[in-house]
């Protein structure tokens, strides 16, 4: 089968390769469609995430890139009973033991030996992938394998929200309006955030958050962003999240949120951050990190498929696999109007 | 009356002043003991929080110091029914205007208009205090006046252990072993924490911890405080406290909790923090900063008076009025192994 295969920094191959057997307990999809993600993006450029065989998957690179992913079944293991071949999927490509502390308790996204598909064994930039039948989950019959490509970056933004403790007829600002950011927005508004900020550096972004419905959208180089939320809600807004993970927007979120409000993270940073906690004391406030999701699929598989939140909207553009360098990897870097770009494998 | 009045940086003296009229609402206590709170010190020696007057209390410097006492009721004004002459009763300092969102919210710890007799209005450094009734509590028969000076610290640990979500069973370190960090150390085993972990620069203080049931002091000159807490705990504390407010501290604590963890600033910093908020991101913490303490004060009444919290055993020293600065606030900062002194006015 055709598969995009990560080597290392700046170095992604087309390449052949063998379609692995299904043996017990796993599944074969025909893949449909992937998304490019941020943390695609980070591989691929800066090389990141690529050292070290993996405890449970025993992988390392060369491996199949992409973790956003939908296909149909078209064979299954000894011992499968959740999908059957014609099923349409979408793929939890969370790689965890089951056995720590961590996944005990249900929060497998802090696993011990947590990784991914996609990152840590074979993923979705490919024409078919074999993967455990425990991370397939089947879409309803009104959503289509496009969305199914969306409910991974989806379930970011909506454990993000959950997590936060938003609640119906709150604010919040959004700092960073990339596709997570965006999902967060679409999250919030699900949730019932009347008064929604969104705040990027590229105006073609902040366009994209105001078609999704954002309340304001503001440039930080043509307005103060703080000053402005703070007139608008009167004393900050009741939760902010960092979605971009840059110091600026960290210290802007923290500076925006009301007293008793809360800073949300769902970005990783490339550096350190200068913190002042003393402007988070005199507010009381809280700073939640949230990292990825855990048994949250289903529900937000039926938030998409019941079109509370219609994440398809961010999808810029579909590119074939063939073409996963130059039209993607390269081209969402440089294209600051693209969002989620989809991955066809022909 | 006798009263210790706080003029400015190094300026605290010992003067004579008017007691003030009991007009309606208002109550007169006869002070029996104040403590001296790191805050005090904050003040004495930095100069802080002396600028301006303040919006409710229409005061300004200079101010009688002092905000963690008690003492005896001895004169009521109109309209007052919670207390009679006779009554002992502990002072709730907090300075709040009651109407704006956060204080009809409950939340009147981060007030619009908060401030705090001791700082924003006449305190406890004096004979007599003639204040709002709505700000005393009665002490039940079985708790002492020294006791009913401490309350005031304790609602102050109280709180950061209740924000925390601390849970019986669960695991603490505390960084900062000064009397805060006592204080959260006595309301962490209240509510059950097994395994505990005070961490300070200060072998005296340590002792003092160990003598108030700290499972392991840690003086991370002589061992790794994080490596030692990972080792015993096997991944990191369920919460740490930071009640020092340094760098180092805020570094520690945030790397000693485990995935899902949470960090509870109990501190002001002086300066910046140089923060990796992957370090958060990587294991899904939060960090939680308490400020004060809201609604609590009869709750940690009860904590004291029934035992479960021992606030008396960080009394380290009582000294007189008179000598506030030399045996007090000039004492505390040279001899490490002093915690709570008590001043008496006579
Ligand atoms: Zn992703
Ligand atoms: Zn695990
Ligand atoms: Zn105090
Ligand atoms: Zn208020």
């Amino acid at each position: 089968m055709k598969a995009g295969l990560i080597y290392g920094k700046k170095d992604l191959r087309i390449e052949s390769v063998p379609v692995p057997e299904v043996t017990k307990g796993k599944a074969k999809i025909e893949i449909a469609y992937a998304g490019i993600c941020g943390s695609d993006l980070h591989i691929y450029h800066d090389g990141a995430m690529l050292e070290e065989e993996h405890p449970l998957s025993k992988k390392k690179p060369p491996i199949i890139l992409g973790h956003e992913f939908s296909g149909t079944v078209v064979e299954i293991g000894k011992g499968v009973t959740n999908v059957s071949p014609g099923d349409k999927v979408t793929v939890e490509p969370f790689i965890y033991c089951g056995t720590c502390e961590y996944c005990k308790k249900g929060n497998y996204n802090f696993c011990e030996f947590f990784g991914s598909l996609g990152v840590n064994d074979d993923g979705g930039f490919a024409e078919y992938c074999v993967t455990d039948a425990r991370y397939l989950h089947k879409l309803p019959e009104n959503m289509s394998l496009k969305e199914g490509a969306l409910v991974e970056p989806v379930a970011v933004a909506v454990h993000a929200v959950r997590q936060s403790g938003l609640k119906v007829g709150e604010s919040v600002a959004i700092f960073g309006a990339g596709p997570i950011g965006l999902l967060t927005l679409l999250a919030a508004k699900a949730t019932g955030a009347t008064k929604t900020f969104v705040v990027d550096i590229s105006q073609e972004r902040l366009n994209k958050a105001k078609e999704l419905g954002a309340g304001y959208i503001i440039h930080p180089m043509n307005e103060d962003a703080v000053q402005k939320i703070v007139s608008i809600t009167g004393n900050g807004v009741d939760i902010a999240f960092e979605a971009a993970g840059v110091s600026e927007t960290f210290t802007n979120a923290i500076t925006s949120i009301k007293p008793g409000g809360t800073v949300s993270v769902i970005a990783i940073y490339e550096s350190m951050v200068p913190f002042d906690p003393n402007i988070l004391f005199e507010k009381e406030g809280k700073i939640f990190f949230s990292r990825g999701y855990a048994n949250e699929y289903q529900e937000v598989i039926e938030l998409i498929a019941h079109q509370f939140i219609d994440a398809k909207q961010i999808i810029t553009k579909e590119i074939n696999l063939n073409n996963l360098v130059e039209d993607g990897l390269e081209f969402l870097v440089k294209d600051k109007s693209q969002s989620k770009i989809l991955v066809r494998p022909n």
